[in-house]
Formats: structure tokens, sequence, C-alpha cells
């Protein structure tokens, strides 16, 4: 891999900040000017390393979650940075039936889906789901995180409807955001994939918003220690 | 209002294609190289018209529809145009119990809404639905059109969790675009509303793919019509 420049799309500050300061990058106030995208910039070793975060609400002042707002940071930061490789980082719901813990590091296996695209008519039932192509972390294998389908939906929560989805492509890792940074990464032909830390069991019975506000601070702490033994790990091959 | 350049947003070529033909609108090939959106340029009367459609996915050639295609089209549409006004006209599914029947046309009232971005978390969940303010449509009333609250999800279906949360806000249209096409509106401080044609009632009992097919036809013709008319009350504004 071949990676001078590898970009980071995060949703949210709080998990963007640690790998901020941990790389001393530093704000580029010429990004998406008017837009609430931000953007740090930094070097590391002979590689380039960007960060885009979605920003946040003008009248909440809460980050701005969910695919849409990933669409347009993915779109903005190909456009200024051209990246060799995006990495999406961010914290995630997973499922303790199938061995997940809080604080797990998951690295994107397969591909990247979506739970909350329903569309049951001939070919777009499947471009829905989407089944976007992630770059191949088997080369990351030595570091000993998990590897699991991301799965996308614009909800925090798991109704019915989207656990049966969730079951019938096998995802693994519940977030907001992958897919559409996938989609995004592919329309332009960059290659992309996820590292994901745990915050929520999704299937414990325990309230996803009451787990995530629990769980924030160890899984962005584990989230920026991943991020920094993958750049580590991406500057040796 | 004072609007010399309109740009319309619309998901799929087949409700786009009326309206191109009947303005004479010519393709413009510079708009968004190596991205599957398109557009569409020309003038009516001292009005510009731009229309920028989605495009296809490459594999499946089906029409991106959804939010995240839908925010990435009018990001692009605002870069290259600049337009006073957008205009989100495409199909959509009403309630015959609010008195919607197939064929309708419907703009946007009050605001639009998320049915499919739950997040129980204090600001976020105000945040998530969005309740994005649209153009006044009052100034159009003697066209006669109907008015509804516009909600948007990613899905054709409608489950439970989808319908419950509808109800709550008040929804009266369901589409597939509109709430994202008016939060980039409204990052760039464009106004927006959007016209819908109805082509299933979501509470008939009839699968909506079956209506949606069914009745496709009858709505992209009364699309194209609606738009003409709400062209020709422009003007004399």
């Amino acid at each position: 891999m071949n990676a001078n420049h590898i970009c980071f799309i995060v949703a949210m500050q709080v998990e963007a900040q640690p790998i901020i300061d941990h790389f001393s990058l530093v704000e580029d106030h010429s990004f998406a000017p008017h837009l609430p995208m931000r953007a740090w910039v930094g070097g590391y070793n002979n590689m380039i390393i960007s960060m885009v975060v979605n920003g946040k609400n003008e009248e909440t002042m809460m980050d701005l979650i969910g695919t849409q707002a990933a669409t347009l940071s993915t779109h903005l930061a190909i456009g200024k940075y051209k990246p060799d490789l995006i990495i999406n980082a961010g914290t995630a719901g997973a499922f303790s039936e199938k061995g997940a813990e809080i604080g797990d590091i998951y690295l994107s296996g397969k591909h990247i889906v979506y739970h909350d695209r329903r569309v049951p008519i001939e070919r777009w039932e499947r471009q829905c789901i989407g089944y976007y192509p992630v770059w191949d972390v088997s080369r990351l294998a030595h570091l000993g995180f998990k590897t699991g389908i991301v799965t996308t939906g614009n909800s925090l929560d798991m109704p019915p409807v989207d656990e049966e989805m969730i079951k019938t492509t096998g995802g693994e890792i519940k977030d907001m955001e992958a897919a559409a940074v996938a989609w995004v990464a592919q329309l332009h032909g960059v290659p992309v994939f996820c590292v994901k830390a745990v915050t929520d069991l999704v299937d414990s019975g325990v309230a996803t918003p009451d787990q995530f506000k629990a769980n924030l601070h160890l899984a962005t702490q584990n989230l920026k220690e991943a991020c920094f033994r993958i750049l580590e790990a991406l500057l040796k091959n």
C-alpha cells in the first residue's frame, strides 16, 4: 500500500480530538468555508494525515451524526486532499452474541452495508443495501483487532425491522456513517476501511443511549490508540 | 421572490425527463465530471432553470434514490449554479386518511422532517428529525395544490417504527430525499421547497412497490404539469 496521504473521516469531535492531539494535527481553516465540516492536517514520518470531522449543528451545537453529513464530509475531504486511503474512524455498537465486548476495536471486513434502506424492487434492493467494498484489512491482521461487517443506519436504536436486516446481511458492527463514507469513496475511486471502537452492546438489554454515554470515553481512547497502531503498521508496509 | 435561477433537484430520471423535455433543457456535460449526478440547463422567459438529477448506479443502472445521493446532488448543484431557489420535485407516498389521492400534487408546508433518524439523546433527538424550514408556498396557494409536511426516510416501506415517528411529527407526504435536500440548502442559505406527486397511498393496504410501478407514469406527468404551473406563477410574482 503506497499510502502517502491518509484521511480520517470522523463524525464526532469527541472521537476525533484524541487523534488530533496524538498526532499534533493543525486545523486547516481553508477547508469548506461556510460549511460546518472541519479539517485538521499534519505529517507523520513520510505520511500526510488529514482528519475531516462532520462538525456541529449551529443551533444545538451537537455533532452532525448520520449518513447525510458523512456523505458531504467525505466528498469535501476527497476534493480538498485527494487522499490515497480513507479511514472512517469512530464509535459503534456491536453484538455480545458475536463475542463483542465494550471497548473492542473492529476493522471493517468484506463489505459495508446499510440496514435502513429497504427498497424491495428488483435491482434496487441490493443497490440500496450497498455492499460497498473495503480495503483489505488482512494486511493489518497482526495487530490483533477483531474484524466484522459494518452495517450503517441513521438511528441509534435497533427496532425489529433493522434487526431483521442486520441478520440477513450478517452485520456485526452497527454504526451511523460508514456506508455513506464508503459510497462516496467508491464514487471517487479512493480505497476505504473502518476502525470502530465499541461503545454499546446492542443485544445487552441495556438502553443504547445509557451505554453510549457511559462508555464513550473508554471507546474514544481505544480508538485513538488503534489509529496510532494502524498508521505505524501502514508505515511499515 | 426575485428568483432568477431556479434549480430543480430530482432523484430519478423518469421524474426529471418530462420536465427536461417540456422546458427543452440541454445537458450540461461540465457538471460533476466523474460522478453519477447529471444536470440540464435552459432559459424560460427571464429565468434560468437548472435540473440536477442523482444519476444511476454504474452496476445496476438503477437511479440513485435516497438521502445520501440527494445530499451530494444538492451540494454540487449549489456549487455549480448558485441558484436563488431550489425546488425538490419528485414522486412520493401519501395517506388516504388525510385525504390524499393517487396523482395528487402536494407542496411542502411548514417544515421537512426525517422519520428514520431516531437518536433519543437530549438535543440530538430534535436535530436528527430535522424540522428544516421551507420557502413559504402560501404564495402559490392560488394554484390549488395540496400542502403537507414532507417526511423523509431511506426506505420505500413503512414499518411500525417509521409510522410512529410520522404520527408524532404529523408527516403527510412520505418521500426519500426532501430532508437531505433541505438540509444542504439550509447550510448554503438557499431557500427550498418541494413539489411531490403521489404514486402510492401508504395506508391503502396495497404493497407500495406495486402502487409505485402502476402509478409512476401518471404521477410524473402530473409532476411536470405542476412544475410548469409553478414556474409560471413565480414569473408573475
